[in-house]
């Protein structure tokens, strides 16, 4: 049977745009006209976009849900297709406890639909929340479906039910094991509908778990996941098929690309003499890198074009981390969308502008200068009669960026612009930011970037390795985009004369791993010192760490592509000890 | 025997302070120098602080967690004291597998401590995300202690495991009905420990609740809750005991304040010959608009105290919100450590200065008068060469609101206060509130209060009814706080010249039980209209409130006090349609 694996990029809560978006995704099979599939799989709640929240709640987008389904139905009647489509849906249980709903598989035909399966593990770690919504179902789901006058045998698992093996995982929920409970089954093969957030060498990850799945049920595992950036989460599709024993997938969907490809599957009974799987090339780049920026400019992409922006603006300082956030915006949105906004105070030094200027330049971005010295003498003659005394020290500091802030603010507003904020991860996490100042934007893009990571991709950036994605997204030119100048500087805030990161904190070099060991492994002081880290910087950064929290609170969604992001994963008090 | 109910407030993550605090309640009970208690009951979590959110995933809290409880039974040792006490702790499953924690009380006893119940029911809604943290128990708790050569049989619960009457409550979460469980057991009395943070009108429901279990269970229920507030959740403690077939409560602890009172118990066998209770007053106030200026006192005093702020400082319109806030303020902190500025634009009313002045006099707090008429000549000076144009329409009003932030953050930094924000429920609901502006502050003080709360509140503290209670919390003088020009003035943001909220927005009386209706009913637009609400009103609101989500993303902590606040159980999308 002819199994399509359709890699679509929803829109949150847009329930009959996704029936749509699915619909276009089954006229992508036609091969003459004609639709080559049997079943079409989507994501995991594929209707509602991964992850609807609270919309859930909403008593308007639940009877959304019955339309679309009802329209997919009458599509296919009308087109007389003798297809199937399984589609992630929200099934409202009869009752009225809490929570009240299940994370569903609707399988839609020509003929009706109806519920087949029901999702059995609900992660509620990191930035998922499904016990909020969702019950768990104690039953594992198949599908019997004839095709070719034959009975095909399929198990059907939404995403966290093939999370099961801690030892690749790291952990494993509390709960049955929904792949356990398939065996008995002997299965043609097992679908699973995924919405699996972008992290870091995550892929290699799911092809790992899909194939001891595929060990453990002796057939194929098709693996479908969502595409396109949600706010704060970048999904990055890469959907796939694996048959057990196999190391590389029959077939693999690319990365941060709406898809769709169809597979044929042999039933289990005749698999073995069927050895005529094409080995499909990966076009997954293996780059981690080149994942890791093709992410944040999916992100940056979907966060502007779902929200309705068509431009973004940002300040760009001459340092690295808003050279950064201009290439991938200028790769996301082309660069006559971005503007940038180079704001130089008596102590930004003159190479800054110039090398802000050259980038945008390389860039092809529009940019404009608009000095805050007249500004910041007037805060500081409006303050001083206020103050009986001038305002120093970090006062006079925040008050540079947030006069930066609030200039950003106003030509975004005015323009209708998006407003990217450039601050990266290691800045959040020690509060080496200003609230309202350098903070301010609609999106964090490189808000889970430590400083070291935007070094190695602004590097990469301007290696030869980047040439083919760099011509593929538009970065046009093979000689550097960053450039020496920027990547050589000593990182400085430059808000006070000779300013440089290093003078209030560990260099970036000792910074970043004792963060990482704070943040990803969540290590005590104790654990820290004994993993090796310099017990002054481990009491200072605690410290700075702990007294930033109230900042995280407000800083905007930002990019989530580490296992642990600052934002809705995660969640810390903050008038705590 | 005797129970003690320890009203305790704790600080998050402070383990060992907190064992010092349940240290504390049990030498409050003391009468002539000698501890007059069997059992000494504390709060949900308690060695912890509720909620302790991502701090629960902490290896070095866990580690103190395992101090704190080794130093009260210690202590209880070294004291010679033959009491036992309950404490809400955090209990490690053995194994690795993910939610890993037990909600759980240990009994803390002379000779050592182990835990002897676990919660079965976890909240998943709301501002609750126990499934987070913890695994849910399948089995009822029961404790026997043998007090004065009896056995006393207590049955053991943790808050939500009382919120089994989805008629009362509303719902009902999927799971055991740990009352049902303890029926069969012939309880002398059924223990609840909870951390339920109040709301308006809540009080009354938890009486209800805990009544059913009394009747159910044919013995007395011991309600021990936490009190003071951490970070948006306040907790109004209100601790009690209510026997089977009473209305009113045995014994009823104070709102808002820590306290130990000792209750004593008769078994179930002499229930009925023992008509001893002495019926105690409740203190409580029984009205609602005082309990909620109580909480929201008690939420800036322990955020300010538990942030380690003395002081606080808010800008001062004229206008009724800051007004109350400014109220709040003085009555939590002490009008010695608050003050007001009044930032005054060419849009400002005379009388709007003149109020605020008045205000500040009233209250007995300092004021100083910042013009901003200059910045806004240099932003705009500074901004039209860029943007070609003035800054005009919205983007103006925006930008004296974000001068007036940068004014305010930059007084607080350079004299170490915490910023009040001062915007309410029905603005942050349609976005009437600029980010970056009028919105910074470290919490906003009456962001869940719809306007015609603040209204009410005010009125309130204006009338012979508020008398007492502003007696108490030194808001001197009989005459009116608020006064007539201020609560009769009509709302403006003075923005513009002219300007009134109703140019923009519905009368308040049409706005609010819209957004009261959209908010905390969660209805559709259909069922809006339905329900009687302006067709017009109902798709122009609902467009602003969808198209503000991303400014509440980025809003402070705000104290909550309804059913549905926005904040932490607030979780929409913001790129959704």
């Amino acid at each position: 049977m002819r199994i399509a694996l359709a890699q679509i990029n929803p829109v949150v809560g847009d329930l009959l745009g996704n029936a749509d978006r699915i619909h276009a995704a089954l006229a992508a099979t036609e091969v003459n006209g004609k639709v080559s599939a049997d079943l079409l799989v989507t994501p995991e709640l594929s209707l509602w976009g991964y992850p609807p929240r609270d919309l859930l709640f909403s008593a308007a987008h639940l009877e959304q849900q019955q339309q679309a389904l009802d329209q997919l139905q009458q599509r296919l009647h009308a087109e007389q297709l003798d297809v199937a489509l399984l589609v992630g849906v929200a099934e409202v249980a009869p009752d009225q406890q809490h929570p009240r709903l299940f994370n569903a598989l609707a399988l839609v035909q020509a003929r009706g639909w109806q519920v087949v399966a029901r999702k059995q593990l609900l992660p509620s770690y990191d930035v998922f929340d499904e016990t909020r919504y969702f019950r768990a179902s104690s039953s594992p789901s198949t599908l019997s479906l004839r095709v070719n006058n034959r009975d095909w045998q399929l198990g059907l698992s939404i995403c966290e039910d093939l999370w099961v093996d801690e030892e690749l995982h790291g952990q494993r929920l509390v709960g049955p094991d929904p792949i356990a409970s398939l065996i008995p089954e002997r299965l043609d093969a097992l679908i699973n509908c995924s919405a699996s957030p972008f992290s870091r060498r995550k892929g290699t990850l799911r092809h790992e778990l899909a194939a001891r799945a595929a060990e453990r049920l002796q057939c194929p595992v098709v693996y479908v996941n969502q595409v396109g950036g949600n706010d704060e989460l970048i999904f990055d599709g890469a959907s796939f098929v694996i048959a057990p024993g196999d190391d590389t997938p029959l077939l693999q969907l690319p990365e941060f690309a709406v898809s769709t490809e169809v597979w044929t599957a042999a039933s289990s009974t005749d698999r073995l003499e069927q050895p005529s799987r094409a080995h499909q090339q990966a076009n997954t780049p293996d780059d981690d890198l080149e994942a890791l920026f093709r992410g944040l400019v999916t992100g940056v992409k979907d966060y502007a074009t779902k929200c309705g922006f068509k431009a973004a603006l940002l300040g760009l300082s001459g340092g690295i981390d808003s050279a950064l956030v201009a290439v991938i915006a200028a790769a996301a949105l082309g660069p006559d969308h971005v503007q940038s906004l180079l704001m130089p105070s008596p102590w930004s030094s003159s190479g800054s502008i110039a090398d802000a200027l050259a980038l945008a330049t390389r860039l092809g971005i529009a940019s404009q200068i608009v000095p805050i010295q007249t500004l910041m003498e007037g805060f500081e003659a409006t303050l001083t009669p206020a103050l009986n005394a001038e305002p120093s020290g970090i006062t006079a500091e925040n008050l540079q960026s947030r006069i930066r802030g609030t200039l950003l603010m106003a030509m975004a507003n005015q323009q209708g612009q998006l407003l990217l904020s450039t601050g990266n991860k290691s800045e959040l996490a020690v509060g080496y930011c200003t609230l309202y100042g350098d903070m301010n934007g609609g999106l964090a893009v490189i808000g889970d970037l430590y400083k070291s990571t935007v070094f190695a991709l602004c590097h990469w950036l301007d290696s030869p390795d980047a040439g083919a994605c760099r011509a593929e997204l538009g970065l046009g030119g093979s000689g550097p985009l960053i450039g020496q100048a920027i990547l050589e500087k000593p990182p400085s805030a430059e808000l006070r004369p000779d300013q440089k990161d290093s003078d209030s904190l560990p260099d970036y070099e000792r910074l970043d791993p004792l963060l990482m060991d704070l943040i990803e492994q969540r290590m005590s002081g104790e654990q820290l010192i004994g993993a090796g880290h310099d017990p002054d910087d481990v009491k200072r950064i605690e410290r700075l760490f702990r007294r930033a929290e109230f900042k995280r609170r407000q800083a905007p969604p930002l990019l989530k592509v580490s296992k642990q992001a600052f934002g809705s994963g995660w969640r810390l008090p903050i008038a705590a000890i």
